[in-house]
């Protein structure tokens, strides 16, 4: 459990207290508010505060002086039209906020993403905890073969359990260390008095990659979904990959309507080069198109094969 | 007045409308929730949603669980350190989303900024309304002789009353022949069966630039703050800082900590060089300097004569 | 001819000046480099500066430290599976600087595209030259029936005819009494000593939006590209995409092989949503299949058969 | 030495290879192209390409059609002026980019500058090398007591000669076990044919954080002004500042003009709010100004008496 007593209790004060507003409520994620939703052992995500709803995005997309009057089934139509077509303005008129614990490895990934506002917990002022992300036995994979950025089999054996204790034993070396370089507690207070202690932006240095770190990320609706799109994707690596999916069903409580057309429109969706396009024509016609005269090279015609669901042997 | 009767209902009806939430609310905000503030002659702003509050933008700076138990006063100061430090993550962690209706060479200014998101009302799509900026007496002023990029005097007598003819004459002729090469009303019927009507992506390059648009602009604090900073400035446009204005008390009643600080840091400083700020050591060292001995060129020194109150003859 | 003979004289001095430079250099668009191209009656669009060629996008997709020993093949082939991919960020190393002139309707549109580094002529600080945007006849539209936002048959007749003279002649007009208001010629001197001139910043809210502005553009190919998926496409309105299309004769002479990549993979590339894979995998599979029972709603059936080049009747 | 033979003949191999150019060429950068300049224990940055000069920024600001004609000085004051009063964007028309190899709990601290294009060298793709900043013994401070965020003495003795073996160790070790993990060589060759070897994705967790990364990292001169203005300060932390001057270096070998304007008016610059130069003008009117009657708080008090060169006891 990654939360302690106290900040437990933080969240269900910050859930008990509710307030009277004119903005757009959106009831769905209002249920789910503050809470931590736990990803890998000791990660989690929650939502701080967010702007806006399904219909904020139509009435932007109208610049309308009210909400409208229109049907709601209009209002999804329109989304779909607006997803559908790339319409991007309309859906960065919706605002979230999510607290995050996550490896720094993985807000490494994560940072990429560089149109979102963050502010991170600062290892540079203040102490990091003493958490690693140990992966759990099923998600030790070896080294794909088939591509040079991916998992493969799940090593199992003595090659797993040796993994697994290096990955322990160095983490909490490497933070014993860092404590003993730092020589103080939590209130600044020096362990041994005969020492100095090194400055915490230097210690830190000395912490492993899996060390949990933790941010406030804001990003706009739009962001997030090609956030989503990219790392809620059987491409992205497992590690931030739960954590978009944990996103992904908050984005469901908080805007139904959007999130339904980005499923049907984003995931799972494919783009075809006019050159595929062509064959796929050319294959509808009942001509037996075949790599050699398609135009394609023998790598996109694997992938369009793929697609089309008729893999190559 | 710049609202229909139907717009005005439809703000009403949003303000009627409350709910309940978990998020925090800002009291002084949602006393004036979408309420539109006149600007100009047929302009407004108003505030169509928010994210966050002066808690908010502490609770960032301090990567926390909930919303503290600290005293307010101890807010304000952290605040005011991370304003005067110039620490800006925090403050992008509250958003604010205006439906702002102004003419559209103010428009063509304001895009400039570029960090915020922007739903314009489409003359591609839609017909604009017939409605144009036109100055007020008061503010008909002629080019300043000391500034390119400023203004003089204001005008009067016949030279006025002919520019304001002019302006209005033009307006509206411009406006009635695109309405003519639209050839449609409201609801799309052609005005005159026998024509077929321009396309009304084409037919709006005949409208004037204070042809009225409108937009819902939607930005973080600190992104708002850099705009007020350089609008809500005596530099700025006339036309422009109007609105600024209107948004600056907007922002005193929705983050007043933030706006106090903001006031007191920003709005009325000022930056002295290195150079400047040896000339101001040495004034207060008690030394008699004057402009060729101080190192600065003497429009440097007029700049500096001028922030410190002792103006150049 | 949009150029004086003075500018005329400026380009060819800095094409007549060549240095030497260790930096990669693309010798297709060293030979376009400065020149205008025109664009609509009195617009144009040249490069004015360029950083990086192909090999600087494999470069920096390698994090290399020289420009590497690879066949050009083997780089094209890198350049085709990033773009393929969505593999962005090698694209951002590119980057091209961009001087245009064009009408200020389309500057409005083109300014949208936010992720770019704008400097723009000052109607605040400068006097607007006396240009307009006339539409050619065969580019006088009327309003599509079918789409709100597009084009349908070319007015003919009378109609033609006075459109045109509307459009004229408000421009010329509007402008006439700009001039007359601003009371100044080229050099600052009053026209009429008796009067005091409006200011700049005020006067030029009397032009039609049909009169030209000009502009440095500044952005990475990898924002480029997505400006011209946009622009230089049917759905673009025409008088932006014939300065995208001008655009991407400079893209192809600068980096020929992203040029072809994007051509190959973005251009007339579509993206097919789950539920429309799922369509393309029925029919390839030999079933009949109709909108009733395709999953897929009218609208999204009739997009799909045009796409795969069967449009409904 | 940071880098190996072959990397070393890489680069001499770039910077021999001269060709022409109608582009505006930085000769006093050119003489650093491709250089890496050695920081830290490891570390390097080096130009890889550059676009723009002084001119470009005056050009910009102008929107001229050439170089122009004016006298160097003039360019000289137009482009302190701009830097004066902080008009951005035609320091937005020069590009640069470097190659940086860097610690990563620099990587983290640098990659919050968010406007800028970023190539990292991919640990989830390739195999990190055996390079961790280990602080040479006169930066091994202790925290400050002064301030939560800085550094204190240097630590010595003992202590000193502790932590240094503590930082060597583990991340040797720590590397060490990284490298048995993988099971693989430069080439992908099992190290042990017996065993699989873990995916390189979830390897990497086990590296400190001063492993040695390196990346592309381009930006404008705007932007990279900002990230000098802070990174370049008494304030930043050292392991970064170090980075920063040495880019200062090269930006006065590129844009010396900018770079003179940057030095004068935004290094040793300080910024006064109203309050504070309400009291700058009391004093300078020769009265005693105490901070209890100031209207400014003692930590203001103390920080204005600081920047006017009178430290409080």
């Amino acid at each position: 459990m990654p939360l302690t007593t106290d900040q437990q209790q933080e969240i269900e004060a910050a859930r008990a207290a509710e307030g009277r507003t004119r903005r757009p409520v959106a009831p769905g994620l209002e249920a789910l508010l503050y809470q931590a939703v736990p990803v890998l052992d000791h990660g989690f995500v929650r939502v701080i505060d967010y702007m806006g709803d399904d219909a904020a995005v139509v009435q932007a997309a109208r610049v309308s002086y009210g909400r409208g009057t229109r049907a709601a089934n209009e209002d999804r139509g329109l989304i779909r039209y607006l997803m559908r077509h790339r319409h991007s303005t309309p859906f960065e008129m919706c605002e979230i906020k999510f607290h995050v614990k996550l490896p720094i490895f993985i807000a490494r990934q994560w940072i990429r993403h560089r149109t979102a506002n963050v502010n991170e917990y600062s290892a540079r002022y203040s102490i990091l905890d003493r958490e690693f992300y140990i992966p759990a036995p099923e998600q030790l994979a070896a080294q794909s073969t088939a591509n040079r950025q991916g998992r493969g089999e799940v090593l199992a054996g003595e090659e797993a359990a040796r993994v697994l204790d290096l990955l322990r034993g160095d983490a909490m070396q490497t933070y014993d260390h860092y404590a003993w370089m730092l020589n103080e507690d939590a209130d600044g207070t020096p362990l041994d008095p005969g020492r100095q202690g090194l400055a915490r932006e230097l210690a830190r240095m000395n912490l492993t990659l899996n060390t949990y770190t933790q941010w406030y990320w804001k990003t706009n609706l739009h962001n997030l979904f090609h956030f989503l799109a990219l790392r809620s994707d059987t491409h992205a690596q497992y590690e931030i990959r739960v954590y978009a999916d944990a996103m992904l069903e908050m984005v469901k409580a908080w805007v139904p309507a959007c999130h339904e057309a980005f499923v049907d429109y984003r995931m799972g969706a494919a783009t075809f080069s006019a050159g595929m396009l062509g064959v796929v024509r050319r294959l509808l016609a009942g001509e037996a198109v075949e790599q050699p005269g398609s135009g394609l090279s023998k790598r996109e015609w694997r992938e369009l094969m793929e697609t089309l669901g008729r893999p190559v042997a």
